[in-house]
Formats: structure tokens, C-alpha cells, sequence
């Protein structure tokens, strides 16, 4: 969906993840949702499909990982802090159920409070530190529950 | 390198990866050393860059899991255990510094005590979970420091 600049938010974050990632392409890493509250990044079983037959704990690893990161990139670029990196410190990942079909991994803004103190912290010091977390549902069952430290630092320093 | 009975075991295991979890062989993974005490799985930086010309962090972690679950492959079938299932039930991972290059992910046996114990519960209750870790280094520098819970699970039940 187009923007009010003309600009449609999931194929350009798409574009950007396919070309600056590549192993996102080979996951079949498609954006279906990219606003500042939410972000749906899906992917195929068949790209990503193991010994079992269910998805590689890799690719819903990287997945999840990926619309973090997205959520993210898409708040500081509306915030036009567009000279900012983000980096991944660490996560961790329970895998509660299989996947077995194509999967979804949803990644939605944190609490208000602790995005503020993200934001004037940033402003303030340059870097600052942010926990989000994705899950992937099947059947409305909870499969993945991803929870994941990124770090924006501004490129230009202090 | 070919064992008493002639078989490569990474040639053998690295085949299996590449045709069970095609997104392996995207990530250009092959395996270097799959030993029942230490498992090296290496990838190069082209086939994982990201945005940063760095390594994606998905990556490092896809590849961690394979060495982790390799290592739990390759003793399972040298134990004779071969219809067991090894599935991962959750993992943390910390990013320390980036990667540049291409890199490999290494996973050892944990202390004998853990194996002790896992292969007894495995042989007594038909299910067991044992906690493994890998590592990704750059010119001896800790890149990133991965932790795997895996569940061994026999497939005809008790």
C-alpha cells in the first residue's frame, strides 16, 4: 500500500532486505505489513523446509530476527534519524511447536514508556539499546517466541 | 577424511545438510571437521552479507544450530541411536563483535557428565535434552557465543 508520498512502505523494505541481505531472498522473504506499529515479514516451508519436514529453526530464527530489525529501521526513518545503524546484541528464541506450513513472524512496537526512553536516549548519546520481540503463530498456536537486544548508533557519532 | 569402514563423514553429513535443508546450501555452509567430539561447519561472508558487509546475523546463528545439531547427529549414530529425532528447543545467542569474513561455527562435546546423563535418560525414557554451545571466532577474537537446548526424542516411542 502507498504511502501519502507515493511510496510503498513493504515493497521498498522488501527491495532494501532482498538486495542488502541476500540470504533473505533465499529464505523467500516477502514483507506483507511494514508501518511504524507493526511489521509482517512471511516466508515459504519450501525455501526453508528441514529433514523433518518442518521449518529450519534457523529460518524462523532469522525471520523473526529480520522483522525486528524492519520495525525498527521503519520508526527511525520516519523519525528521519536515517543516519542511525542498527546492529542485533543477542537474542533468544523458544521454539514451542513445528511449523509446517509457510509462516509469518510479527514483530510489534514495544511498550510506549520504554520506546521513549529508546528515542532519548538515541537523541541524547548517540546509541541507545532496544528488546522487541516477534512470534510466529500457526493456527493461532504460538510456535516461535523471539526476543531480540538491537542497537542503534548514530554513524556520525555523538 | 575417510573412516575404517569408507566413509567421508563430512562429505557424508555436509550431503545430508545440503539436501535436507536446502537453505544450507544457499548459505553456502560446508563442513569442515564432523568428528563425535568436535563438529567445525564453515560459510563464507558472500553468500551471508548484509547491509553492513557484515555477516547477517541470521547466519551465525543457522550455522551455530547446524554445528550444535551435527555434533548431537554424529554421536547418536556412532551410539548405534539412529532412530532418534533431534529436535531444538530453544537457544540464546550473544553477538559479541561482528564478522568480516568468512567464518565457522565449532561445537564440542559438553562436560562427560551432561553426556552421561543425556544418553541414560535417552536409553531409559526414550527422550532427553542436553544443552550445547558453538562459537564463531575471527582472528581469536569471540564473534559470537550461541547456546542450544536439544531435545533427542526415539522415534518408536519407549
Amino acid at each position: 500500500m502507498k504511502d501519502n508520498q507515493g511510496v510503498d512502505p513493504e515493497a521498498s523494505l522488501e527491495n532494501y532486505l532482498w538486495h542488502q541481505i541476500p540470504i533473505s531472498s533465499a529464505m523467500g522473504v516477502q514483507v506483507e505489513l511494514a508501518t511504524p506499529t507493526r511489521v509482517v515479514i512471511k516466508a515459504p516451508l519450501s525455501n526453508n523446509i528441514n529433514h523433518k519436514q518442518t521449518v529450519f529453526g534457523g529460518s524462523l530464527h532469522a525471520v523473526a530476527t529480520l522483522a525486528c530489525w524492519s520495525l525498527l529501521q521503519v520508526n527511525l526513518l520516519q523519525l528521519k534519524h536515517d543516519n542511525v545503524q542498527i546492529v542485533i546484541a543477542s537474542s533468544e528464541i523458544k521454539y514451542l511447536a513445528p511449523v509446517t506450513t509457510d509462516f509469518k513472524a510479527e514483530c510489534s512496537m514495544p511498550e510506549t514508556s520504554d520506546w521513549k526512553k529508546f528515542i532519548k536516549m538515541l537523541e541524547k548519546k548517540g546509541k541507545a539499546r532496544l528488546q522487541l520481540t516477534a512470534h510466529i503463530y500457526q493456527q493461532n498456536q504460538l510456535c516461535v517466541d523471539f526476543s531480540g537486544v538491537f542497537v542503534a548508533i548514530r554513524k556520525n557519532g555523538l
